[in-house]
């Protein structure tokens, strides 16, 4: 392999020839072989392409930067926004826990592809763009890399996440539609309890997921505040006069996004709630989900031994071993994701409580986990919503001889004839294998016609949506 | 000991005569040996007497509970929350799941105590008032459990978690107002960095908290559902028309809180997310609090091998073998606090995640997380406020002396000379244990006036608050 | 009240008359009023006990204390370990990290104690023993409270976790044997699959407890270990020579458990990967245990909507509202147990990352979440072996039927004719709601006898135990 | 692209012309798109690998297979082995829960390359060798998964983590005895206390290391016990006699691994407590990491205005703005790592809660967390040792001067003057800002002689190691 000489302040490094990092991304790809190359997620490098943009366009605004400098800049973050040098960013999570070394190997990649778009060759003559003076302006990794994470984390969040869940949840809404006069037994403690409708269910999980769009939803305001601007401890050192409000402008057009600049920039660099509470949210939602997938799996098992109420559709061969079994695959998928994001939550918040001084220096990984939970639970609600959730059907033979079947009905006589009466008639019906009716009556408690006229499971389902 | 027989639809079983509670507490106070008697927190008994005595009025408005069954069953609430009789509920969190026995234990308990308030003796005569029938009319474990237990943790959160994060806040804001003149040094990666005001990062905290209470008061609309009305599966069998509603309404008016009754009740009793919901709330609170309390005590290490930055009020003795020690102790109680409260987080979102079909049965231990942690917080603010926070003061001493020393000053000269040569100069003064002025003037890159001029510390704080 | 006036090195503290800790326990009680009072375990302070009366010992062994103050302090500790002074120890685990309070209460009640055993008034006349110089002498609050904690969880290892596990292990047990011919239908991802008998359910499960047990067992040496005499950072400062050998020795012979000294005395304050180590392996035992309750509550599901296939012991009335209902409260409670367990491991990980230089200051926090761990884990074993393990009974014809039902017994066919045209077989049969044997012969692949001789059930559940 | 046709029982699917997979690989890539592609560790793969050719071997052996398919079978697994074949396992971690659909990838790339290794072309003619009926032949997924994740998950242990632990380690303890003779300040509650040497402090270090690394010893034995021969739900059908404890001596022969056949096959599918218990064992070595970590980042703190008792070494610029600033960044690294560990252990127990009758459906979710767990901390160890343990030396003059400061030393003369004239000594000084000699001749209490005889930082380190 050839290679080049590249500078940075404590000497002399080589880095391959065909690469356009510089001397401190060679550095850290050496100090920091830990786990596979280049885990640092590409989000987080489109959020830097984000920013370094914004902060040149603010940079130039404000006087601080030329225009052409201001271009080149531009350019090379559009050209990394258009994903044409996601080979060009090596590091792992696992390095500095500023992300320092990220936001250099973007400014570095900047200022030699800039050299490049300036018709030169890396290494050779003049650097038409500085890494650190240039495009590294005004900014700081400590202001930087938590600016980009938070633009990552808010992307992935109502561009993956949100949109999965809404997903889920529409069709789970139309199912509940669907199955509103579909009459089955409940169970609670997984025991027989009195009947309610399938689309009843269905309402339970719509209802989780609105509840959990709406906390994930509260969670944006923090997350939209951008660190940017607050340089190296929080003030604003190096930074013109009004930067951080305009630098904000700039990513909020460029994004798309409602980011605003920090109200208070020495939180925004020195812990990172802002990442915590928005987990928080995805966690909740991984715990909805969780209850819904094994609520929908346990429904669906059997075919002959076990619930078999709903259907789901049979999307791969089950088994390698036992021909012709349909497992409820995407439930398993769904709920795997979720036990991830529920220990992500802890990785967040242990990195989260550990902000020193003015500086919190787990932002790598705290970047990471919310952005895997965040792409995962959005993914995985699609995968359930297409492979699983939309093609869900009642089996309505089984559920009507389950429903039939139930002694809970004796419920029904608790106003009629007292909670003590109706549970001797459950329990002798239980005792000797009959119907209820046949105790009811054999009791002496109520009257064929009385039984018939009460004891109604159509009834029995409320008008409570 | 004298015992009476108390009978449930299982039969007879002896109870201590002095004691209120009836068959069914008795059984489970045998079948639950788990842990310390009494472990089910007072606070869900008082959610209980609430509900109790606002379903009784509701009973009675829509007619199914005749006037004087629903005063005697209030009035016996009201003693329960007059703290009478709380050495009556005997029982253990590690219970039924859905806490019907401690659903009972209070039914047994306003039954027994009401034959008691009509002149009778308990286990004679015709019982005044039902447990079943009666106290327990339009309910289910499965509704009042989850009612009872909202209504603790909303009022634990607004009277003791809000009041006491707020009180440290204020006393964190004066203290931000009072030290915004006090320039000393910044620490990033715990190392030396550019200089801020002791008064910014105590905004910091402040901004901390204020996201954090925001972020808690978010989950209040959740918390402030109902599932009373929703009796055993959601469709609220056995409940008169309008009952939902109307309970609701009295609760509220008992507590002088918010509630009103879920939308949706099949959420309300198979999923608990709205204690996953505030609690991840708690939880970010936590992870505020020890980023805040580790900075004051390395703020206030020493007192002279330390950092000795601030100064904490001496309380205690610190040590039992080294005279003349103190020791922050505040901030040992409150981390260790927010250790609890992030793995109580975990405990209640596995909780959380286990509802299956109509039912979540990890009530009682998401309740008792919850109501921990609530309280937790809240006092440990207040003894962190009284005890600590308010008797801050800044060692002005030592931090001039460490702001002075710091080579980081160097980067007030980045605009004016570049990074690689303010970093030469730094280099160098570090490595010849000079000080930056002497080096920025042998090396030729400012003179001893530019330097005085460009290099003040009380310049290099900013504007941002 | 009444009160008298005790002292320390901050000056004098009104203690109320009727108790016999001094001015540092007053002053903790009225500094950290955090959760409910007495909240630091008592088997922490009979730990001390312990560790206070070896300590008393090694000193009069060791040439440092006097016979008649060593007969002084082993007297109350013998008391306290009688129980007869559990109201004299009101302070809370959140206090100062490293327990200093707590030792200084324990300190404080022997030193006042004693003053009363040698006939004198407290507060009256020269202490007969002080409760720095010789209660604490050749101590610190560094290094006996880790040795507290250790004695503490040791015991309720070893005394409760896993006797509590053993017991519900060997019952299993016994059921694996008494139902080892009871052949049923398997069930993977919640389908049916091929056979196996119920005993071999529950060997899986006694061998998840044997695994366990182990685990745990191997824990023990780490905790066997004893920070005593490393005083206040690990170095033995002010202890005789030879007197941290020979305090362990005593705290053996004491406790009759083989502690020994901790090799490493620095770790043994600094860290606490002991209690790491073993609430480690008791979350394991958290997580088995789940798995395990899961499946019975699953398996005793019905009575006749689910599967029904064990029946387990009716303790109690299941339902407030629904009459005649049984439901699994002794899984309920013990996957509750698990779900805490299994958050408290959380923090203690935290508090076990924490510790800064020579001391861990999250020793309280740590201690109680082991504690309550191992209680619960014990006793919810007890519980659930008593309340339900032990009279588990297969329901024979439920269990033969859903057998008989079964598409997964094809695989018996598997090595005959081949994968694909067995899981065609399978697949039609589901199609058609027919039986295997039917569509077997119809597909022409199997003559009715090759199918008798070839899909035998009780031949597919193979030899291994 | 092109494409060529594949079937399964389910019927006929479009594979990459180019791609050794089948059908049911190319089912789960197009039903299963959650999160990145190849997600699935190759690890695993590998596992698959050696598992699958012993298997072929032991049915070879037990007369079930013929020699010619077992080899052209071994041959691919070596050639998969080799890393010919990485880019032919596309599959995700968020697939079914037993793993099946890996399983069945592994099966259908080495039929399809055996029968490109004999000469033909995929896809044309009879199949050289069957994925279910050769390739799995006395298989299961259920048996498979968690075998090969047993392998993947020891071989990482032993080849990765352990060596990485050890090689710190190694380095801590020729730093202890290098720094034996360093004495310095103690630090308790991070505020000053009794002096001992630098060496003592990493000798504790190296105790935490040696304790954690016996710990993980301890799991391999659960974690050596193989599920191959249970098949489907643990009864071992259509497998040969003998074929599981000689399954299990080819693959600890192919992998000189001391892998053994499982005792109880029912645990070894429907449970993966060995995942928990070893993985629990790295969380316990991350928790004295991080504490290590973190200590080292303290004592390197400054370097003007922090604690600075150590240099580590200096290996990139560490600040973009910040000129001369070095920060450590091997620290932050290794505690990032420490908080993704302690988030993946979280998960593991979620998942291996979830075990449900004959299955545990979280296989590939425990699998991939134990290894990135498993790789990250042996490569942060290596990371650690290289980039800055093994560089670290202590700073004499700092330690000299902050040990001479102190006020603890004053802890010499508790055994000479008593616990409370020492502490007022230490208290005056304090107060003062004056020597704790000054005050000590100063309040009578010790002549000049007798402080200089008394007070010897260096006769307070005592002799424990």
């Amino acid at each position: 392999m050839s290679y080049r000489i590249e500078k940075d302040t404590m000497g002399e490094v080589k880095v391959p020839s065909d690469k356009l990092w510089g001397a401190q991304t060679e550095r850290s790809r050496n100090n920091f072989k830990i786990g596979p190359p280049s885990s640092m997620p590409l989000e987080i490098v489109y959020g830097f392409a984000y920013l370094k943009k914004a902060a040149a366009y603010a940079n130039c605004d404000l006087g601080v930067l030329d225009k052409d400098k201001r271009d080149k800049i531009a350019e090379v973050c559009d050209e990394i926004l258009d994903g044409k040098h996601d080979d060009q960013f090596p590091l792992v999570i696992w390095q500095t826990g500023s992300g320092t070394q990220s936001n250099m190997n973007v400014n570095e990649v900047i200022a030699n592809r800039a050299h490049q778009l300036a018709g030169k060759v890396i290494g050779e003559g003049e650097k038409t763009i500085q890494p650190n003076d240039d495009v590294n302006k005004s900014q700081s990794s400590n202001d930087t890399f938590p600016t980009g994470m938070h633009i990552a984390a808010y992307k992935k969040v109502v561009e993956t996440t949100m949109p999965g869940v809404i997903q889920l949840r529409n069709t789970l809404h139309k199912k509940a539609i669907e199955f509103k006069d579909v009459v089955k037994i409940g169970r609670t403690h997984l025991m027989d309890a009195t009947p309610l409708t399938l689309g009843q269910e269905f309402s339970g999980y719509v209802s989780q997921l609105d509840h959990g769009l709406k906390a994930l939803e509260s969670t944006l305001a923090h997350l939209s505040e951008l660190a940017l601007g607050g340089t190296a401890v929080g003030t604003g050192l190096n930074t013109p006069e009004g930067y951080d409000v305009l630098v904000a402008k700039y990513i909020a057009e460029f994004t798309d996004l409602p980011f605003v600049t920090a109200d208070n920039k020495f939180e925004a660099l020195a812990a990172h709630d802002a990442i915590v509470e928005a987990h928080g949210a995805i966690k909740q939602l991984a715990v909805s989900l969780n209850k819904i997938a094994n609520d929908i799996r346990m429904m669906a098992s059997g075919p002959r031994s076990g619930i078999g109420e709903i259907i789901i559709p049979a999307n791969e061969p089950g088994s390698s071993i036992m021909p012709g079994k349909v497992n409820p695959t995407q439930c398993e998928a769904l709920t795997m994701v979720c036990a991830q994001v529920i220990g992500n939550d802890v990785a967040i918040s242990l990195g989260g409580t550990q902000g020193h001084y003015e500086l919190n220096v787990f932002k790598p990984v705290m970047a990471a986990n919310i952005l895997q939970s965040a792409q995962l639970i959005g993914d995985a609600c699609v995968s359930f919503d297409l492979n699983c959730a939309s093609g869900i059907e009642p089996n309505h033979e089984v559920i009507k001889q389950l429903l039939n079947n139930s002694l809970m009905l004796v419920t029904a006589l608790n106003t009629k004839i007292g909670y003590y009466k109706a549970a001797e008639i459950a329990n002798t019906a239980h005792k000797n294998g009959t119907t209820l009716k046949e105790e009811a009556i054999n009791l002496g408690y109520v009257s064929a016609e009385e039984y018939d006229a009460w004891v109604k499971p159509e009834d029995m389902v409320g008008s409570l949506k």
